[in-house]
């Protein structure tokens, strides 16, 4: 019997949002290893409470540093790395003895999830599935009731890490845009949306799907606090009737 | 007994992708509105079979044209409006009978979908719920085993139809991107991923989650010919290990 690797995208929250093969992925896996900060179940994990075997063994890969230190740093890099090989060390383990290990994953696991950095290292070697999810920015833009792209628009996804002055430049030059990775970056987000003239569209979504989830419209939210999980959207379509 | 209009997200087109909360939607609803082209089920359609209520009311919506005019002709405009407002007029009566009018749609509902347009009519009128749903380009990059973007990466969403010297320059400036509405328009992103040095990035996949699927490096594939379901990949990520 060959270990098997499944990538399973777990949705933006609401445990209503998991595809069906990625409920029948999660009841049939030996094992389940989800990323997660030291001492605290991460959101992917707590998506799937009541979907798991009685008998799957947990793995938790918990990461050494999330924001403490800047992701540019060399120190970070080294943490990082060192990270992903243990993390890829203790899953193969398992598929070395047969097992299926089903990663969980946000939103969908090939974008921007922490599973791709296993995948690259273990698909190779390893039958390897990914099972798509509903992305975390469907999640608030379904939430918001606001239509995101429509025709011809061209949609930008957008790190909020990037210069103030590059993510005026892209916004201003995109029909829709989301950025995402907001956090302490809101205030140069905010002034990005005025260069480009666009504040006045965007809307902030913080928790989308979860519980204590909010939406307002960016300009009215009076303060620049914003949790990881909060995204601003930014419509297209501005042709609509 | 109200009304209440529910857009549905059926995914990429693989029926094990659809949500929990999409096929709870679909038990329930009296009435499951899909977009078609006249005389011939739509993907949406086809992904859900299986799932309705034997009792309930099917509403083809079909489209009076598709490819037949060109998208910026006045013809195009004039039929198209007239469309979406026997579209929404035959939805709104049902909710006026105080049914529930459960809306297909393939991949997300308010990521270029047609459900859209009834939604932005409908939502300020009644009750309206979206479910968002897997996206065709996550089944796609999913099926492929392909990690799309991954932290700073810019990810740009391009509709094939744009001029090849914009597609090329937006290619140019981003780190990942995925081009939809390719069909016709294969040999002009052909040669605008050749401009734009990305070519040998590029990965074409038809009919992603279907059957009769395909994935092949685009610069590996001889002709030109591509159907409506099929979507060009560009990954970033260029530092990955």
């Amino acid at each position: 019997m060959s270990g098997r690797l499944i990538g399973v995208g777990t949705g933006p929250g609401d445990p209503e949002l998991l595809t069906l093969k990625a409920v029948r992925a999660l009841a049939a896996a030996d094992v389940v290893a989800h990323f997660a900060k030291e001492g605290r179940a991460g959101n992917a994990r707590r998506t799937v409470e009541g979907f798991l075997r009685a008998d799957a063994v947990e793995l938790p890969l918990c990461y050494p540093v999330t924001t403490e230190i800047a992701a540019g740093a060399p120190a970070y890099g080294a943490a990082i790395a060192g990270f992903y090989a243990a993390a890829t060390a203790a899953v193969e383990a398992h598929l070395a003895a047969g097992r299926t290990v089903a990663v969980l994953s946000e939103g969908d696991p090939l974008f921007y999830g922490s599973y791709m950095h296993l995948h690259v290292r273990l698909a190779p070697r390893w039958p390897a599935e990914v099972i798509p999810g509903v992305t975390a920015m469907s999640g608030c833009w379904s939430q918001a009731g606001l239509p995101l792209a429509q025709g011809d628009d061209v949609l930008t996804v957008l790190p909020g890490t990037l210069p103030e002055a590059e993510l005026a430049r892209r916004l201003a030059d995109s029909a829709a845009s989301v950025i995402m990775k907001v956090g302490r970056n809101l205030p140069a987000i905010r002034r990005a949306l005025i260069a480009a003239g666009k504040l006045g569209r965007a809307v902030y979504v913080e928790r989308g799907t979860m519980e204590r989830t909010l939406t307002v419209p960016l300009a009215g939210k009076a303060d620049d606090a914003a949790p990881y999980f909060s995204l601003v959207l930014v419509p297209g379509w501005e042709g609509r009737p």
